[in-house]
């Protein structure tokens, strides 16, 4: 993106470069969101966040003080969608409800705080005129793909979680306003991301299972289930890194590592990192944690590692880490 | 679809076979709705339609009788739609905003006629456990497709009109509900569909255009938009064929011809049937008609000619048969 640009320079030696931009980053307080806000901040951008704080969290952002401006607000009431959309240059439209599992039970929460907030936050960027917006999308639009590692040119794309329609109904829609009113737009179809700050997802359940009952940890299928994960700080990385060195109308990447793990791994790595001893790690059944779940994925990083970007962890690395830091910050 | 098929036989000879399904078609008094119901009620189904009537008329449907069933409804009244779906166990969603273009002006028109209103009826659908859906999606989901004739499985799918977009964010939502609640779905990406009681659309503007003034006729673009058609009667009884003879969880076929047909000759064609001579033909200039039209689409069907499909007109037939019969019923 060449627009207030002084300097484009890779991060690769995470130094902060001298950009200036105003930045507007939905679920800024949430998980990954945090983290991003942290990378922007770093290399002097304007930041605001726009979150709702169904799942964010302030003491995520409390270390930035005055240094960003926070807006509690939803998605879905248009109005503030707007206000907050005057003077922005680059939106980065992270919000949505992290539980995937939830659509099984409530249908219309994806709908609403996935497809229906993304239409307000393009309809407000078209009526603010903010010309560039870079979406978190997801792995899960490839749904049970046949072919793995999965490129971001597979097809079809027939997701089978309510959050996953969600991801490709707000990408459509994405790429719907560059077609008919001109917007650049980065679409990051993102791995599992893990790392601290984090919330919600396996680990997080794996440690909070073990903290309740440190003699068995019960595992959701048989185990089998394996997915390409991403450490959330490499993740942040590579999203501004992306937005600064691609310039097509439209910049779809896959956002992960070019392996994977599964969840039995996953397991034994986060009762390693507890340190407790004669757990017995008991499975469910079945191919898949729940209707929606997709059993395998492995995503192809090739388009993203071509652009000059290497993670500093794999997926087992970004599991370790992420277990042995989640510990520390919930404690057993 | 094996539940109540009692003879499954072939639809080539056009002789109505002895189904008898409960079968709910949402926009059935619509201009391809209509000829589908057409169809169903020939083959002895049960037929509901629910429609809005927003570009439903009341005399395509009126040579039914009492022999159908019609609900007056909007889509966006979730209650109206569970009330519809008591009993039934087919679905053929076709039901949407007709006009492509109205998405350049009125951006929500499409996100709440298309995708909310499928939401609403996958939703009605799970509450009453109705399991089968066939829903009217479009060739525009593969947005400016770089491969042609382009496959169902062609990738990356970005649409580029909001017409597009909500085709594409229902599509997710009917293969989130395969995934999560068990539905069975049949996605018809349509070509351009042209034929009898057609209500808007390329040949339908044109002989309005020379109805008004048959001088000349001002073509939107430089004619060199190429597109593929198939005629509305070869798709209704597509439809019906494909959810007879195939049984996948998700089946997904292009609907359309093996050819394509300018605009240019398009305009040609209605000149000729109109019988006006001396028309002067005008180009706008430019590569689409709009934000947001795709300037060349040609879809492969070599999957549904592989079920034992012929359409019974190719692209230019599928065009001159359509002038010569919207003349006739719009007079001239």
């Amino acid at each position: 993106m060449k627009s207030k640009i002084l300097m484009n320079v890779g991060l690769k030696n995470n130094s902060p470069v001298a950009y200036l931009m105003n930045v507007l980053v939905t679920g800024g307080a949430g998980f990954i969101g945090s983290h991003l806000v942290d990378r922007l901040v770093a290399r002097g951008d304007a930041v605001t966040v726009f979150d709702n704080m169904s799942s964010g969290r302030q003491e995520f952002l409390a270390h930035h003080g005055d240094s960003i401006q926070f807006i509690e607000g939803d998605l879905l009431d248009i109005d503030a969608v707007k206000s907050a959309m005057v003077g922005i240059e680059l939106v980065f439209h992270l919000a949505a409800n992290p539980d995937i599992r939830l659509g099984t039970r409530v249908t219309d929460t994806d709908l609403k705080q996935g497809t229906v907030a993304t239409y307000n936050v393009l309809e407000a960027m078209r009526c603010a005129d903010v010309k560039n917006i870079a979406f978190s999308s997801s792995s899960v639009v490839y749904g049970e793909a046949l072919e793995m590692p999965t490129p971001e040119s597979y097809g079809p794309l027939f997701p089978i979680s309510l959050y996953g329609a969600s991801k490709l109904g707000s990408e459509a829609l994405i790429t719907s306003w560059v077609g008919t009113f001109g917007l650049k737009a980065w679409l990051f179809r993102f791995a599992n991301i893990v790392g601290a700050r984090g919330t919600h997802g396996v680990i997080f359940d794996f440690i909070h299972k073990l903290k309740a009952d440190s003699t068995r940890l019960e595992v959701l299928g048989n185990g089998r289930q394996e997915k390409s994960y991403m450490e959330v700080m490499d993740c942040a990385r590579a999203m501004v890194h992306l937005t600064e060195t691609t310039d097509e109308q439209i910049n779809c990447f896959n956002l992960g590592t070019h392996d994977t793990c599964s969840v039995r791994r996953i397991a034994e790595i986060v009762v390693e990192e507890t340190g407790f001893e004669n757990v017995s790690i008991e499975y469910t059944g079945g191919d898949r944690g729940w209707a929606g779940d997709v059993p395998k994925t492995m995503l192809d990083p090739t388009t993203l590692y071509a652009t000059g970007f290497e993670p500093n962890y794999n997926s087992e690395e970004s599991i370790r880490h992420t277990a042995s830091t989640l510990i520390q910050e919930i404690g057993l």
